[in-house]
């Protein structure tokens, strides 16, 4: 096995978590000893032991003389937990192979450093954008204050998301309703517009129990549209009504500050393109039917003010194309 | 080499005429002698000698005990030219390998039968969908009587062709325009609506001068816009005025016997939806600019009459996604 490997295997360790270790990132861990896996962890959750910690636990006294494998650097200050740096050192570990880099500003590398002064040797970048994608919005997050925001819409082939009346279930098959259970399983908040609760009454559920429910943000017009938040039971959604750019970062910055660190926007239309006016979308995913609808009064899947040319049109970059089911998925960031 | 290889290399050779036979079909022939290959042809413009017969000239006396690979069905009939099948008995040739049947009910397998007849070995199939594909147009017309139809349109992500008051130039990248280039070339006539050429003034033109000018076909809903027919030079384009279904279906029949094989239909929405609803189009090819427009009034790829259900959505099989340049096409065919 070469390290790409091993720090994979770390990396699919981490995503055993997914979903559930908010405010955390997902972490993943392996301690190789004479090419032999002895010792694998992961990060299960906020509050609990760390991913390197849980992997030199499994790996017991292997652990001393091994390397260990982590897909992100390793604490080096106490938190809810005692650091991962010091564990390391005690474990006796030879050499320490890290993915990615702490992304806080106020950590970034002192991990590494005082592995490095104990003497162990440090390797960092080990498949490196694979370890940083799977906490994109962790990342965004802890360097922002701010949530990192995916806008998700389900649409024709030809840009529809409902018929004149409002008629959307369904535009996409199973298969992509599941992936929209696995994004919100990863988001802290789900948001919809008030028009979407009305025609749709989705349940914006969290189908796994093991994963916390997501907060259920309804965006409207009128704060008089709070009788919508009855359709969820158990108070679980708050109303919001943002109406300028500046009022949607401030919104960003309060849900930030209460640990929400993924914010998935799932329409209609005219919260779309809301939330893209606003600047606030970091991510966008378009799962396409391979179906026409037609009709010039359909619902689009981005509506809102009527842009004067064709250079206000929002760029996207590193998009990607997925075939999920019968239908296609186009994914890609938003260029700010 | 195996057989696969070489019908590939007819298939290249096949190529090469793309856009220049109409109505005849793309053939390509190569002739193979103890493994290699000594003679090549293909078929470079109705009227003008067979691929069969150019491979079999370029192999000269090589061609006697050699095999022949053929991308179609040799014919068997006197056409504009004399039957292949015979100049494939006269010159010796001891085996028959091809790719697509003849697609015309009144020939296929005859060319076959009357090469076995003369104690010629056929095997028929060989990479029979690649060579069928290449020529779905003519296949399509020569059992239907009416042209093979394309839906070209080009698109921003969320599905809008123009700004509100019409703005549409351009949506997509160089790249994908050099796309349409190859589509018009493919095609015998190309048809755009009477407000696309009010708005863009396109010019529909083939760049590539080796290859004959489409005819051009303007969709108009009153024929007193006949003046938009002075955009173009030489009395090149046609105002037609189809208002049901069935009047399509009456364009089709008459333009498939003006041997207008292939038809490129290049938007704008309304057409789109009026051909789409007349269930006259074969084929759609949607042309994706990464870029999110926006805009309620902003114009949707397929407009039209409101459909009442998302089942009367128009579906799509046999699908392809291909990256082009900076943009994305999804093709596919439309379920009739």
């Amino acid at each position: 096995m070469t390290t790409e490997n091993y720090m994979l295997e770390a990396l699919e360790l981490a995503k055993k978590a997914w979903g559930q270790t908010s405010p955390n990132p997902l972490v993943g861990a392996v301690v190789v000893k004479d090419n032999n896996i002895v010792g694998r962890g992961y990060h299960h959750r906020a509050g609990e032991a760390h991913a390197e910690v849980n992997a030199l636990r499994d790996a017991g006294k292997n652990a001393c003389g091994a390397d260990i494998y982590v897909t992100l650097e390793p604490c080096s200050t106490f938190g809810r937990t005692p650091p991962c740096t010091q564990a390391i050192i005690d474990a006796g570990i030879k050499r320490v192979f890290v993915g990615s880099v702490d992304p806080n500003p106020a950590h970034a590398g002192k991990g590494l450093k005082i592995l490095e002064q104990a003497g162990i040797e440090t390797v960092c970048g080990i498949e490196k954008d694979a370890c940083a994608k799977i906490n994109e919005a962790f990342f965004s997050w802890i360097s922002s204050g701010k949530p990192f925001v995916i806008l998700k819409m389900a649409m024709t082939l030809d840009g529809k998301i409902a018929t004149a009346d409002g008629q959307s279930k369904w535009i996409t098959g199973s298969a992509a309703r599941g992936r929209v259970q696995y994004l919100r399983k990863w988001c802290d908040a789900v948001m919809v517009g008030g028009e979407t609760v009305r025609k749709d009454r989705p349940g914006l559920t969290v189908r796994d129990t093991d994963a916390p429910q997501a907060i259920k943000l309804i965006a409207t017009r009128s704060m008089d549209d709070k009788d919508l938040l009855e359709y969820f039971p158990d108070n679980s959604a708050r109303a919001i009504s943002p109406s300028s750019p500046a009022q949607w970062q401030d919104l960003l910055t309060e849900l930030g500050k209460e640990n929400i660190t993924a914010l998935l926007i799932e329409g209609g239309g005219e919260l779309a393109a809301e939330v893209l006016n606003a600047g606030i979308v970091d991510k966008i995913e378009f799962h396409i039917a391979l179906k026409i609808l037609g009709g010039k009064d359909s619902r689009p899947v981005v509506g809102g003010k009527n842009p004067l040319g064709l250079d206000e049109a929002k760029l996207l970059r590193d998009y990607k194309l997925e075939i999920v089911g019968d239908d296609v998925i186009i994914s890609g960031y938003l260029i700010k």
